[in-house]
């Protein structure tokens, strides 16, 4: 999970996603609309009969708000809270498991603030059935082909990697951006993600309030992902003042086309 | 308001309620489904623009959670948070303005609880503008009047009161008990108000587990509401294992006919 503002667990239960499979929890900064619903959130893991333990990713500040909570309604959780404390001005690997890699991106806002980047690890090639069945390649030696390796015959013949394996798909990367100023620092991190994530809480009409507030306009996060390349582009994190966002839309796509507006419940496949 | 769970800022938004119409706030216990949801309601009225001072009714403990969380969030609060520290376990008024007056009601849970009683101050009596006319009665007299007393004409003649003034409706009284075991205590204290609010964790079937774990059954609470002898009963507090509420309905109607099942967004009319 990726911040979790008031209401989050309510959010998940509609969306149907699973309580237990959330472990680690990342958190861009303490601003309200950030952080309101882990209180309610750790609670319901809870009362779930929740085990093992959930890693909080955030400025070690948050446990300034998150312990006396936790002392005062949480005094016995069946499961452990472990704090990551991350520094959110520098680009840092911050969580690594058997397949994924997540970093920080820092962000320019009115308080440490960061981004984060989530890089899926490189897959094995996928082997080619009938080529290994051709070949009479043994079990042993499937694992050095799916590393890269050509496959030597009895025969002393060399057959080509190519000829075997299907390159796995790349690696995909998600990056998530919110909230911030227009930030061209950022760009060679979030350089050709397979989508970002990008706030837009303002159009380029009140950009002297964007600056103001430290939030970016519709054209900026365009810019942004044109800059870097990037191949999708959510946007999302929009000002209340906005009944309609068609400007806010069009005003991205007439630099970036490949623009999503960003709604509650939306989910996309990388 | 009475206690503010998660996503209370959320459904005031969508009922249209006025933010600036909220001076004080009233939490029965610090179960986080009870008050999760100040923070973020209290960091929405920062943001508007909220002057003067909130107060908030609750337990001294409520400071241990919420204080660390208005420090972290909420450094320059345009408005006051005051707390009023009340005793649960004691039925006293807490609060008092110009048209109401509101008591604790102690009530059995886990963790100290109770609900609270709001009742109207007596209004003056409705003057009969005719009779006032016909009598000559002059502006002076009004007052008296209103307060109760005959009116004396010049000629000595003594009005009843009655045929002067139409009584004001009776002042009118709600009462607000979650959560609670089955508790006779409060009878005297909730008797013949206009409507009782009282929880319905459970059905009979499950009154085992509703003694166990301090909450009530649709049948107590409609004992409860037959017993005080109140107009209009709310259910609510329902525990999520029930899928449809028919059979608490049934059950609380057998005992209590004027059952009402509280949801949602409902608004009453006393």
């Amino acid at each position: 999970m990726i911040d979790c503002g008031e209401g989050a667990q309510l959010q998940m239960r509609k969306m149907r996603l699973k309580f237990s499979r959330l472990n680690h929890i990342f958190i861009s900064h303490l601003h309200g609309d950030h952080c309101f619903g882990l209180p309610g959130l750790l609670s319901t893991l809870g009362l779930l009969g929740r085990k093992g333990s959930v890693t909080i990713h955030a400025t070690k500040e948050i446990e300034n708000f998150l312990q006396p909570t936790i002392e005062v309604f949480c005094k016995e959780l069946p499961f452990e809270i472990l704090f990551n404390h991350i520094n959110p001005n520098k680009h840092s690997l911050i969580m690594e498991d058997r397949s994924v890699r997540v970093y920080t991106i820092p962000l320019k806002h009115r308080i440490p603030t960061c981004g984060f980047l989530f890089e899926e690890k490189p897959k094995e090639a996928h082997i080619i059935k009938d080529m290994i069945d051709f070949y009479n390649v043994p079990v042993k030696a499937i694992k050095d082909i799916k590393a890269g390796n050509d496959f030597v015959t009895d025969e002393g013949e060399v057959i080509p990697n190519s000829r075997l394996t299907i390159p796995a798909a790349p690696p995909k990367r998600y990056a998530f951006c919110s909230d911030t100023t227009f930030n061209p620092q950022m760009f060679p991190i979030i350089e050709g993600v397979d989508l970002l994530y990008h706030e837009a809480t303002f159009s380029e009409s009140e950009s002297a309030r964007a600056k103001e507030t430290f939030h970016s306009t519709a054209a900026q996060a365009a810019e942004t992902a044109k800059t870097a390349k990037v191949k999708r582009l959510v946007l999302g994190h929009y000002s209340a003042r906005y009944t309609s966002l068609s400007d806010i839309k069009k005003e991205a796509e007439a630099i970036f086309p490949e623009v999503i507006m960003g709604d509650d419940g939306m989910s996309f496949s990388l």
